[in-house]
C-alpha cells in the first residue's frame, strides 16, 4: 500500500534568506518530499502561505502522515488549523515534527509541555547515536552517523517522557540532546526528529533521508480514522452489558448529553 | 514539612442541586479539604466564582499540590487561568484531577488528547483494583475496595499511556476503566483519579480519602519551582563548554533571540 | 513478505485430559497455527516433547515470531532453551505469550518480575475492552468482545509497566486484569495475551484469532537479527571518533577484554 | 525516618590493584557509605568475600536500599544470593546499580536484557546532563556537571526503555550514554547510575555524592515488604466478590494449587 505523506513547510526563510534559497531552491519541504518519493512514498507539499495553510479538512483526510517544519512563523499558524491537525492525529494520522518545530503550536499542543531547550548556531559537528537497536525508524542505519554542520540543541528538553528514545545526539561544543523521540496521541503515532537547520544541507544527507522514510512508514496507521473523537457516549441502564438496576439519586435525565 | 494543598471546586451543583447541597454542605471541595487536613495536610479551597477563580499568581506560588474538581462549567474556566495553572505544573506544582475533570481544560491541555470516555449514571457498584502493589498512592489500602454507588466511566479512555497505572475499576454493568493514572509534565507530578460523582458520598469514603492524602504526598515536588519555563537560551560559541569555532552560514546574529 | 511464525505448545493436557484432547484434537498449538495460516501467516508448531523442545538454533534463526503456550510443565523446559529463546528475542525475534505462560520461564526471564496473579476456574464470562484505540493489535475489533467461558485472572499482576496496555478484562466474578500488554526487550517485540484456558474453546473464537494474527504482524521485526548480543566492545583511544589522549591510571591493557 | 542503606562492594581491585587501593583505602563501598552517612543516611557495607556475600536474609530484611558495585567478579556472585536480592527488590527494597554493575547478575536478572555497551578506559572528560528537570534524583544539582577523568560507556545500551531518563552523558571521545535510568520491578524502585570507574576518584565528587544520596531517598519505599511474592492464590467460586455459578469443564479440583 502506498503511503500518502504531506510535507508541510513554513516556507519563510526560503523566500527571504539567500543562503536558504540557494540551498533549497524548491524549499525544504520540496527537498524532503522529493527524498520521500525516492523511497516509494507518495509525498506532496503544503505551505503556510496557501489558503488554510494547504491543510484543508479534505487534504488531511487523505493524508497518512504529515511532516512539519516551522521556525520563524510559529505564531502565524492559525489555531483553527492546529486544532484540525490535532484532531487528525488523534484519529490516526501520523505526525513527524522536524527540528525547530519543537516550538510549533501543534507539538506543544500534543505534548502539553513547554518543549524548550538551549541552542547555538555555530555549524558544529553533531553525531547521532542509535539508542534503540533495530527500531524500525533506525532500519538500515549504522550505530551512529554524523552531520558535519548543524545547529546545536541542548538538554534539558522539556517534553514528556517518550514511548521510546531512538536517537541521542552528541555535539562538538559539549551538549547532548534526545534527537529522536516517539509518542502516541490518541491513535496517532508522533515522532520528533532534531536535525534540520535551514542554513545547512541536512535534508540532503542520506542517513537523514533514511530516517525520514523509515519514520513515515513507522508513523503510518493503516486503520480507518477514529470517529466521534470528542464524544462521551451515555450508555444507559438499558444498554448495560450486564443487567443492572438504577439506584440512588441522579443528576442527568435519560438521553441527556453529558457536560463538556 | 507541611504540604500546602488547594482544593479547587467548580461549586455549581452544590448551589443548584438539592441532593448535592445536602450531601456536601461545605461543597465537595470543602469535604475534600477537611479530609486532607485530617491527614496532616495544610489544605484550603478555591472556587470558580472567586476572582481569578481563586487561583492568583501569588496563591499558586504558595501551593504545593492543586486538586481540581469540575463538571458542569469547564467552559467557564478562563484560558488565562488554565495557562497559569499549566505553567505552575510545568514548574513543579503537583496536580490531581478528580472524576469529571477528565474534561477539564487543564487536563486536556496537559495530556494533549481528547480525554473522552463512556459513562452511565446508575448508582452501580464500582470496585477499584490496585495494579501497582505498594505504589505510594496505594499505601495502606487493601488489594481492592468498593464504592457501592458510583457513576460508571468506561474505556476506551483517550489519554496518553501513563507513567504507571495504579488502579483499574470494575463496574457492575460490565465496563472497566483505568481509574488511577500517573503522569509527569515538566517538573510537575500529575495524577488522575476517577471516582467522585457529586450525587454520591464518595469523598466521605475512607479508602478514597486515603488515596487523596497519599496522592497529595506523592505529587509534592519539594524542589524550588523551575524558572525560565519557556526560555530557549542561546549558548554562544564563547560560552560553549568545549572549545569550538564558528563554521558555515548563519541565520541569527550574536545575542539575537530565537524564534518562538 | 510472508511472516514465519512458530506456535510452541507444551502439549501435556492435550495428551492427558479428555476434555482438552476432544476440544483440541491437533493440540492447542495446532489450532492456533491453523488459524494463523488462515490469516496468511506461515505458521508451524513445536512442542515440549520434541528434541530441544523443537526449538533448535536453526529453527529459531528461521522464526520471525514465536508464540508460547505452557501451563503444567513450565519446570520441564530446559534452561538452555530458555536462554536460546531469550537471545533470539533480544536479537529481534517477536514473542507472544499466551495465558498461563505468564509463569513460563521465558516470560519471567524477560520481565524480571514474579508475574504472579490470582485465578479461578469457573467458566465465567470475560469481557475484553480495548484501551488503545486503533492499536495495530486491535485492528478490526470492536471496542469490546466477550468470551462466555474463561478462567479468571485477577490483578495485581506482577509485571513491569508495559509500553502500552492494549486490553483490559472484566470478569463476571468481580475482578479485572490487564489482558494485553506490549513490551520490548532488546530488538524483540513482546506481547502478553491473557485468554486461552485449555478446557474452553477460546482459540476458536474469531476475535481471539484476530488478536493473534494482528499480534504476529505487530511483533514481526523485519530487520536482520542483532549480532554480538552480549559483546561489550572496547573502543580504543585510537578508534575514538574525536581525537583524545589517554590520561590517568588504567586497569586494562590494550586489547584486553572487559569483565563480564 | 532514617533510611537504612547497604553498600555492596565486590572489593576485588581494592585488594589487588595499588591504584585502587591507594584511592579507596576503605574500599569503594566504604567511601560511598561514608558519603551517604554524611547525608544522614544510615549506611553500612557488605562485600563479596563475607559469608553469603554479607547479604543474609536477615540483613536484607533490614535494608531499605541496596547499592551495588561489581566489576571483575560478577561470575562469583552466588545465584542463590541473586535470587534473594531479586525477591527483596520485588517486595519493595530499593536497588541502585553503579557503573560496571550494568553486567551484574542482579541487574541482568531484573532487566531481562543483555545490558551490554561499548567502553574505553582513557581518563577522558564526561559531562552529565540532566534530562528530567527537578527529578528528585537531580535535586540540588546544576543542569550539567563534569567528571574530568572517567571511563567511557557508549550507546547502544541494551536495557529496556526506562520509566524516566534522568541523566545523559557526553564523552570527550564522541560518545553519549544514558547515565541515569529509573525502573520499577515489583514494588522495588531501581536506579542505574553510570559513573564510578575504580581508578578515578569519582565517588569523592560532590555532585556524584549528591546523586547517590538523592537516589537512596528516591528508591526508598516505606511500605511494608510485599508478602506471598510468587503466590498465585486460587479465588474459589465461593470467594468470588460477585455471585457466580461454576460452568463448563474444569482442570483443577477445589483447593488444588495452580501450576508454576
Amino acid at each position: 500500500m502506498t503511503i500518502r505523506a504531506v510535507v508541510w513547510g513554513e516556507n519563510v526563510h526560503e523566500q527571504t534568506n539567500k543562503i536558504v534559497a540557494d540551498l533549497y531552491p524548491d524549499g525544504m519541504h520540496g527537498a524532503i518530499a522529493a527524498s520521500l518519493r525516492d523511497g516509494g512514498i507518495e509525498a506532496t507539499t503544503a505551505t503556510l502561505q496557501e489558503p488554510e495553510h494547504g491543510l484543508t479538512e479534505d487534504r488531511l483526510a487523505q493524508t497518512d502522515v504529515l511532516l512539519w517544519w516551522g521556525h520563524a512563523a510559529h505564531g502565524e499558524v492559525s489555531d483553527v488549523i492546529v486544532d484540525r491537525v490535532a484532531d487528525h492525529v488523534h484519529a490516526g494520522m501520523g505526525l513527524i515534527l522536524l527540528h525547530s518545530s519543537h516550538f510549533a503550536k501543534i507539538f506543544k499542543r500534543l505534548m502539553g509541555t513547554p518543549c524548550n531547550l538551549t541552542w547555538r548556531e555555530a555549524g558544529e559537528r553533531e553525531r547521532l547515536w542509535i539508542t534503540s537497536r533495530n527500531h524500525p525508524i533506525a532500519a538500515g542505519l549504522p550505530d551512529h552517523f554524523e552531520l558535519e554542520n548543524e545547529e546545536m540543541y541542548g538538554e534539558p528538553f522539556a517534553v514528556p517522557e517518550p514511548l521510546e528514545t531512538v536517537f541521542i545526539s552528541w555535539f562538538q561544543g559539549g551538549e547532548v540532546f534526545r534527537s529522536g523521540l516517539t509518542y502516541k496521541r490518541g491513535a496517532g503515532n508522533v515522532f520528533y526528529f532534531r536535525p534540520g537547520h535551514e542554513t545547512y544541507p541536512t535534508y540532503y544527507d542520506p542517513n537523514v533521508q533514511t530516517v525520514l522514510r523509515n519514520a513515515v512508514r513507522w508513523a503510518h496507521n493503516p486503520a480507518p480514522r477514529v470517529t466521534g473523537l470528542h464524544d462521551a457516549p451515555n450508555i444507559t441502564v438499558d444498554q448495560a452489558l450486564e443487567p443492572i438496576s438504577e439506584r440512588g439519586p441522579r443528576l442527568h435525565v435519560d438521553g441527556e448529553e453529558g457536560f463538556k
